[in-house]
This record gives structure tokens, C-alpha cells and sequence, in this order.
């Protein structure tokens, strides 16, 4: 086994702790890779909520980061030892179902293997995440980090980029399309970089005016207060895709109503189950939809696009040790609009 | 005004009762109709279900019918008496709205003119449904019934067959789609024989494998029996389009399940709230929709379709005076597959 050093909840404490981990050895299919930056994502403060303190293995949480290759498996041809690389939520997949075979593995019908809190599918040992210093992953889930993207910036897009990418061309956004995005946290600063990127007319829904500079700085066209019944009520079926990336549990009929005929609300921001009215979705024939996290193709088309158009994160920069005050700061929305953790200080 | 008879709750009692009508002299763009048959549908039920008995208006249902204009308004150019015509659920609209000028009357953002309990939009009267022998209406809102359909049984595509067919053109239905119609009732009958004659690989899904016959008799292709596991979950992730007729509340988890990889769920069957995993949406990028009757143009190309195609509903043809026991029947579900009401024993 390899040792390395990461944060880790124990159940002895509520905090993460800083702890010696454990890696495996490399197999032939194997990367090793320094964790440079790792992004802190709203999944992460869910997991760490919900885990079973003393009961459940030890978790690190993880899913969105950026490294150096260090060392590499015998079999690997892709990678070397010094490549920029990507990783994102999932790090393996059955690989013979029909959606791994449309390269869609995050919806792998014998379930992904997720980053952190997964089973490996070789030994089932419980998966540790990237708020470590070293992660050993397949190849086939790394992703090349393209030049001129800066990899402190460019961690947030492999979970948060990635869950607004795919939603974003499956419902065809491009030129002349009207996207609204709703909740301008993590997910939706970036689902704003990525519309108005695809050449869509772009408006942000926040329940704050006070965020219109911040809007017009990421490129959209306008902002709807949604605590304004005016402006809602002007912006009724207007839009071809409402993609919704607020993280609470909330009324969608407000969001379905500004949805065009036949468009689509995305639902992003939350597993909660929800519940709609069914004249929000008969009246102009609308659709309530959900995605989650990317696909191999779409992941390094994601890349290339964001490589291509300049877009990463807008991000604070912490030192991991600082993991559990961005944890609680996160938890009260007080982040604009990703925190990412340097991973450094763990040597 | 003119006076005709027909069936109407009037809160004195719980049942309809023949009564006297009246309807309005006509107006310039008015034609009058002769209803020689009318549909019996779940909304009916609903309506006179939810009806305020003695304080609100009188009521008479009714909105999916055919017969034949026997006077028209000064205005009028597109029909002569003697012409035979078809009647569904809306009778008016703005005309001005973008979802009017797009031919979406059924979604006019003024809400259109419903054929009964519906205002008028000149005189604010309600209106009163089709189970009479009379109706008048605005001379845009009925359709020339094509030659080759029988009247009776073509009465129930005016609100069953539209509302079956938008949704399933909407959603692209045609050679190769692979087609789920949940619900074996008025609309699930039509779904089916609409969805077959579009070229669609058509299933049913029912509880009861007792239905087998009849889905072979329908045209499809197979019937999946939703309270057998195995038969569920050989079918998941199968579906392009699921249409969901179910009229009673019901869990659309295991129906979601059957929705291939960005297809969509269409729930047709009735108004109330629907509460869904976000899993279920979210494992394959699925989409929940709704829809409710038709607009002008889809509503005279489904009749045209449908004649083309020698396709009506199956029907239980009643004297009119037997309505009381054709709403009790419908709504103990005894009917295979909708109740005609025929109002010549109103004369």
C-alpha cells in the first residue's frame, strides 16, 4: 500500500481531521496523482450531514480536483509521470452496459464508482476523496488538464462545471437560446459562463438585487429578482431552458412558470424529492428534468470548451487546513462562488 | 334565445336531470349545432365531483361531441347547415396571445373559453356542455368531421384523442420511437392505436395481464404487467416516451424507470399534485411533462389523421337518458373504453 495524508471524519470529532491515509497499489491501469487543488462542493457538506459518525468507514470527502500525474501502471499509454490531470466524481464504471457504452457512465446502470464513499470494484474497499494529498485512480477517469486553464480555478469544473455542461447541450442550448439560471452559487455562476459561452441570451434569477454587477461580470443579459412579483410575472414563458441550481428544497411552480412553451426547468440543486403542480407543467407543455455529474466524452468536451472560451471558477483559494471553516461557510452560502483547497500545506 | 334540453346538475338533487336550456341568439361567427353524440369523460366525473351543489351555477357537461350545424351566423363562410362538425373542451380564446398566434389556444395566456363551466368572453355567461341537444358556438372553435369517421365513435378524439395526440407528435413519436402507454382507459386506448399508426413500437402497461387481448386487438406490440417485478424491470430504461393516462394518483417512480436514457414521461391522467424522486429524473437525464387538449391546427390534423387512418375510440354507445349509470360505471372504471351518449332521445 502507498500512504499519503488527507481529512478524514473519524466519528471521533465533527470536523475533519488531518490523518495518514492509505492508497493502493498502483495497477497496471493506474495513475498515482499529486492533489494539487480540490474544490469544496455542496455534496460534500450533504455527505458529511448525513454520515453515520461511529458507524460508517471513515470518509474523505472529495470529487472535484486537480493534480500532477506522479507515477503510472504498466499498462498506461495515456498519461505520464508530470501531466496535468483532472478528476471528477466518478472514477470507474462497469464499462459494458448500454449507457457506458454511449459513454454516459455517470448514469451506469450497474451504479459508477464514486469518488469518495464508493466501493472500488476490484478489492470494495470504501473509496477515500480528494481532500488528500495523493489519489491513485484508472486512467480512463482522468482527464488531460488542457493548457492555459488554471488548476486551482479549473477543479470546481469537473463536478459543479461538468452538472451544468451536460444539462446544457442535451437540451440544445446554443445561439438564440433563452436560458434563465436560477441560484448563483457553485453551479449556477457557472451555468451563467457556459450559456452566454454557447451564445445563449442569458438572465440570472436571485432573490437579491444586489447581485446585478456580479451578473453583468459573469456576461449575462439581465437579472430577475424573484422576490419582485413584477419581474417575474414579466418574465413568465420566456425561457427555452430554466436550468435550477438552487440547493434547498424549494417550490419549483414559481421557475416552471417562467419556462417557454415546450422548455425545459432542469433541476440541479438538490435530491430532495419534489413536488409539482400538474397545470405548471400542462400549461405550455413544459418539462421538469434532472442531470447529474458527466459522461467521459462529455467530461473532455467540457474541458476543451472551457480551454477553448477561458472559462474556470470563480474561486476562493484556501489552504486545506482551512477545509473546515470553508465546510461552515459553505453552509451558510457565504462563498463566491467555489472554495478550493490547496492542497500543499499536506506535505 | 334559443332553447333546447339537456342533462344538468342543478344541486337539487345528486344526479343530472333533463332540463331546458337556453342558449344564446347567434352572433355573426356563431353556428348552431345539432349534438347527435357526446363523450362522457373523466373530467366530468371531476367537475361534477368537486361542483358546488346549490351554490354554484347549474352545470352541464359534456365536451367532446359531434353533430351537425343546422343554422349559421350572418358571418359565417367555412360551414352551411347540414355540415357535420366536431366540438372538444375549449370554445374561445384571446386570439391575441403568442401561444393564440402560435396556434396554442389550449394554452392561451387569457386561458381559453372552456365548453362548459366556462365565461363567455362577451356576454360572461358560463357554458353550458354538450350533453344537450343543442350547442353554439364560434365558428372557430368547431372542426368539419372528415367523411369515413362514424360520429359516435370519433365524438371522443375531440378531448381523449387530442389530448393523447399532442403529447405524442410534441414529443416526436413516429417510425422507431418505442412507445409505453400506462393506463389501458379512454386516452390509453387512443394513445395506443394513435402511437401504432404513427409507426411506433407500442406497448401497454397494466395491471391486469387479463388485458392481453385487447392490446393485441389495439395493435400493439406487447404488454408489460405493471404488478409483475420481473416483467417491470426487463422493461426499465425502454421507453422514448412513456404516456401515463392513469387517472388516480398514483406513484411515477416505476414508470420514470421504464424512460430510456433524455426521454420523457408524459402524465396525462389527472391534475393532481405529482411528488417524484429526483433520482428517478435524474439517472438518465429524464423529463417529466404534461399536456392538456390541443390547439386548432393540431386538433384538424389529428381528425385528418385519424381518417386517414380509420381511427376512432371503442365505445359503449347509450341513450343519453342512461347517463347517471354511464358516470357511475366510469367511475367504478367499468367501461371498455368510453362511454358515447346518444342525444336523440332528447328530441
Amino acid at each position: 500500500m502507498r500512504t499519503t495524508v488527507g481529512w478524514q471524519l473519524d466519528g471521533s470529532t465533527a470536523t475533519l481531521q488531518r490523518t495518514p491515509l492509505k492508497r493502493r497499489d498502483l495497477r497496471p491501469d493506474d495513475l498515482a496523482v499529486r492533489v494539487d487543488y480540490c474544490g469544496v462542493c455542496h455534496t460534500d457538506l450533504h455527505v458529511l450531514g448525513s454520515h453515520d459518525g461511529e458507524g460508517g468507514p471513515p470518509l474523505v470527502p472529495g470529487h472535484e480536483f486537480t493534480g500532477v500525474v506522479t507515477e503510472t501502471g504498466s499498462g498506461v499509454t495515456r498519461f505520464s509521470a508530470g501531466d496535468p490531470v483532472a478528476i471528477g466524481n466518478i472514477v470507474d464504471s462497469c464499462g459494458e452496459c448500454a449507457m457506458c457504452r454511449a459513454g454516459q457512465e455517470n448514469y451506469c446502470h450497474a451504479f459508477p464508482t464514486l469518488t469518495y464513499g464508493g466501493a472500488d470494484r476490484q478489492d470494495g474497499t470504501t473509496t477515500l476523496g480528494g481532500y488528500s494529498r495523493e489519489y491513485v485512480v484508472r486512467d480512463r477517469f482522468a482527464y488531460p488538464l488542457p493548457a492555459g486553464l488554471d488548476p486551482a480555478a479549473a477543479a470546481p469544473l469537473l463536478c459543479a462545471g461538468i452538472t451544468v455542461w451536460e444539462p446544457l447541450r442535451a437540451l440544445g442550448v446554443g445561439p438564440g437560446s433563452r436560458v434563465a439560471v436560477a441560484g448563483l452559487g457553485g453551479l449556477g455562476h457557472l451555468a451563467v459562463k457556459m450559456a452566454v459561452a454557447l451564445g445563449a441570451d442569458t438572465s440570472v434569477i436571485s432573490r437579491s438585487p444586489g447581485k446585478a454587477d456580479d451578473v453583468r461580470r459573469l456576461g449575462a443579459h439581465a437579472l430577475i429578482v424573484s422576490t419582485d412579483p413584477e419581474q417575474m410575472a414579466a418574465a413568465r414563458n420566456r425561457f427555452d431552458v430554466v436550468i435550477d441550481t438552487i440547493s434547498a428544497p424549494h417550490d419549483l411552480g414559481p421557475y416552471l412558470r417562467l419556462v417557454a412553451m415546450d422548455g425545459t426547468l432542469s433541476h440541479l440543486g438538490h435530491l430532495e424529492p419534489v413536488t409539482v403542480e400538474v397545470m405548471d407543467l400542462l400549461v405550455g407543455r413544459k418539462k421538469l428534468s434532472s442531470a447529474g455529474s458527466g459522461g467521459r466524452p462529455a467530461t473532455a468536451a467540457m474541458l476543451a470548451f472551457c480551454a477553448d472560451k477561458g472559462i474556470t471558477a470563480d474561486i476562493e483559494l484556501l489552504p486545506s487546513a482551512l477545509v473546515n471553516e470553508a465546510l461552515d461557510r459553505l453552509r451558510r452560502n457565504d462563498v463566491r462562488y467555489r472554495f478550493v483547497l490547496d492542497m500543499s500545506d499536506l506535505d
